[in-house]
């Protein structure tokens, strides 16, 4: 449904764009949700994003529209446009989205930029661009409500109403002592249900929840995500505060990294379907196939190896697709089930061998099931034991095999601080592959006495 | 680091219960966050898991470990347990964690926990189980603050202290007409910026989002993620507001959603690894390798018909697993490609054609290039330029036809409605294997002339 609404936007925009109906799309480009012109945006030509964005009324508009753009889309699109024109909308967005987008321009664009836009706003945009991009630093906000301890609830309700005008989502205020360490935090509802002269050191929370700028942003989202919390604050080595991760960047952050998983482990890099051409998109999947060509090359070479048998008993080769499909497919299960595990935090890398252990029984007893089921069919089509024998010998070993390494490979990956997903799809199932065909003729070979 | 810190607790309350350090154990379990209390739990034994739960203090502490309870531990654990025992802990828990609970419990269980819990609390349970558990009134929690639009800024902060103490999440208020049909919302944060007295319709928002009872949970945390909100009014079929779905909900959805896709794609059905014992995760995952075992069972059907060809020219089984393996990998690229784009909506099912043409172009242009490879290769080996050119013909012929269902066919299952990330994994490789053997061979027997 929301898929639709947006096909149905998208479509409606392109329409009014191509028969130049400016007043009407004026009024409906001002009363769409920035989030849903980003989409808009995103499918657009360049001349026509161009139009869209004069369409809106306003720097603040505009603004809003680009904190909701994607990196790339970003990127493509300010190439073509006048400094000072990308420095005015970038005034009026959050230092934290500013850092976002022109982290990604060549360093000559996005010094020139930093160097047009008003000190206080560069700064602080410098300052973040300081941390790396999936750090704690790297995604928080710097735009937080701090007080000191001795300030009361009125103190704060007035803060709240003067100063705090830009903050996003403001539902903890942080309490910090004379050196900006943070030493406590209330909540916004606690600071209405307590009487006004109440001091915020009487009611604040002092065992919270923070993280240090360098924390891997999964690692962010995990604690956001497991403490059901709305903002974590993030604080220097010194244990200043310096910012806030909102709960809205970790459902970002859980999807992108749920996202890079699924494609990791199907061998497509980081692509992203609709904002890539076909000539990207080839660059990107291209080498992701090497390795399963590589390993497919490698099984020819040891087929070929048999050849001599091969042309006295042909109908061994009807089994290669069964026994490497059947393994290649226990193989993803296990490494999907174990890279799976360890990304939502169920699985620990401390319990390597227990892991592998059950993978490996598992494998082992479906091997069995499907290695006689199939050792049954070739014994009906050919009426040869040592035949149905040795693919059910090759399924079995080949199988538990497959679970062993699809499960061991990401564990061991994992522990080397490797990107577990990296090490499934392609890799796994090519060493599968390689191995299950290895030993299928030599089990054949020895058998059937060829 | 997470991880790391669960397993630490994990061991020592482990340790610590071996060696009944009670005085020891009370004072690390009575001070440990409830979410990492669920992780130790689901760790334990059963008696274990009685002995821990005895050991919390008082029967919302109890609540609190409940409520972080997945479904399956709580209902294996449940089993053992006083029904007036769970009574008790279940009336310390919010409602919709209780329906979400007791609604996987055999229905004679749940039917006598809801007759023994007091009335108010078991007539909101009985509510919710009414709902799918996978829409937005499964998912929603039925308590919100709501005001009438006459109502002063006082007035409701004066509400808050009184009597909505046990709102998870209050920060935004919403305003109801007589009916109770919902007609605006203001946030907390509106509410102490502006003069005490003025009423609420002066400053709610209009214009606001919201879903009804029976929409889809995933279509709920889009419209949650997708616009930054902290939670989401949930509305009957008359606009009455009869709950609310915070983002702490939405982010356990989009996890799940995208962990079921990816075992889903990997043909795992919906394990997990860590809570099932190896017969189970057997039982899950045989019926999901039957699809591959057919296949290649067929694909072995159709080798033995070319026995002849093979036993005169006994190579050509040297090809089978690089094409199978090459096409096989462009397949999954793009199913995983448009499965991934439609879970997160950067797809959309009316642009069928132009997705599908693209895949098929990529699978062709790629298909060019590790042809020409692979046959360079075979030319080297065996120099014979009719096997070359079968084997290029047969990479490029396989490669564009496994992009091109490797995209439709999710494409497809997603306009029926049906799950697009069911018809990935195993059915779109092993249709593709099928049809990569009959092709190969068919080249292969054409060119050779055998």
């Amino acid at each position: 449904m929301q898929n639709d609404r947006n096909k149905i936007l998208v479509d409606s925009i392109k329409r009014l764009l191509r028969r130049d109906a400016a007043s009407h799309l004026v009024k409906i480009v001002n009363k769409t949700h920035a989030a849903d012109l980003a989409v808009v945006f995103r499918s657009l030509s360049h001349a026509n994003q161009h139009k869209l964005l004069d369409l809106l009324e306003n720097a603040e508009q505009k603004a809003a529209l680009f904190s909701e753009l994607d990196e790339d889309t970003f990127s493509d699109f300010v190439e073509g446009l006048e400094v000072d024109e990308v420095v005015e909308i970038l005034e009026h967005m959050p230092s934290d989205d500013v850092a976002d987008l022109i982290g990604r321009l060549p360093e000559e664009k996005s010094d020139t930029i930093l160097e047009r836009m008003k000190k206080e706003g560069s700064e602080e945009v410098e300052d973040l661009l300081r941390y790396d991009d999936d750090t704690a630093g790297g995604i928080m906000v710097p735009d937080f409500i701090a007080l000191r301890e001795d300030a009361t609830a009125a103190d704060a309700i007035r803060s709240l109403q003067k100063e705090h005008m830009d903050v996003e989502m403001p539902f903890y205020l942080y309490v910090v002592d004379e050196y900006g360490k943070l030493v406590g935090v209330c909540s916004l509802r606690q600071l209405v249900v307590v009487p006004s002269d109440t001091p915020l050191k009487d009611f604040m929370t002092t065992d919270m929840f923070m993280v240090k700028t360098d924390m891997d942003q999964e690692e962010v989202a995990k604690i956001v995500a497991h403490y059901d919390i709305l903002a974590v604050p993030v604080v220097d080595e010194a244990n200043k505060l310096v910012g806030i991760v909102t709960v809205d960047d970790v459902i970002d952050i859980i999807r992108e990294e749920a996202t890079e998983d699924i494609l990791k482990m199907a061998g497509v890099g980081e692509e992203f379907v609709e904002t890539k051409s076909v000539l990207k998109s080839i660059r990107i999947r291209l080498p992701w196939l090497f390795a399963c060509c590589v390993g497919g090359i490698i099984a020819s070479f040891i087929i070929s190896s048999f050849q001599e048998s091969l042309s006295k008993v042909a109908y061994i080769a009807a089994f290669i697709p069964v026994i490497m499909g059947m393994s290649g497919n226990v193989g993803i299960q296990s490494s999907t089930i174990v890279v799976r595990g360890l990304a939502t935090g169920r699985l620990n890398i401390r319990d390597l061998w227990s892991v592998v252990f059950k993978e490996l029984a598992i494998g082992f007893m479906l091997g069995i099931v499907y290695g006689l089921f199939i050792a049954l069919v070739a014994q009906l089509q050919y009426s040869r034991e040592a035949l149905a024998l040795s693919v059910a010998l090759a399924v079995v070993c080949s199988m538990s095999l497959a679970a062993l390494s699809g499960s061991l490979m990401p564990m061991l990956f994992a522990r080397l601080n490797m990107d577990p997903a990296v090490a499934t799809g392609p890799f796994v199932t090519t060493a599968i592959d390689i191995v299950s065909v290895f030993l299928y003729f030599n089990i054949a070979v020895t058998f059937l006495g060829i």
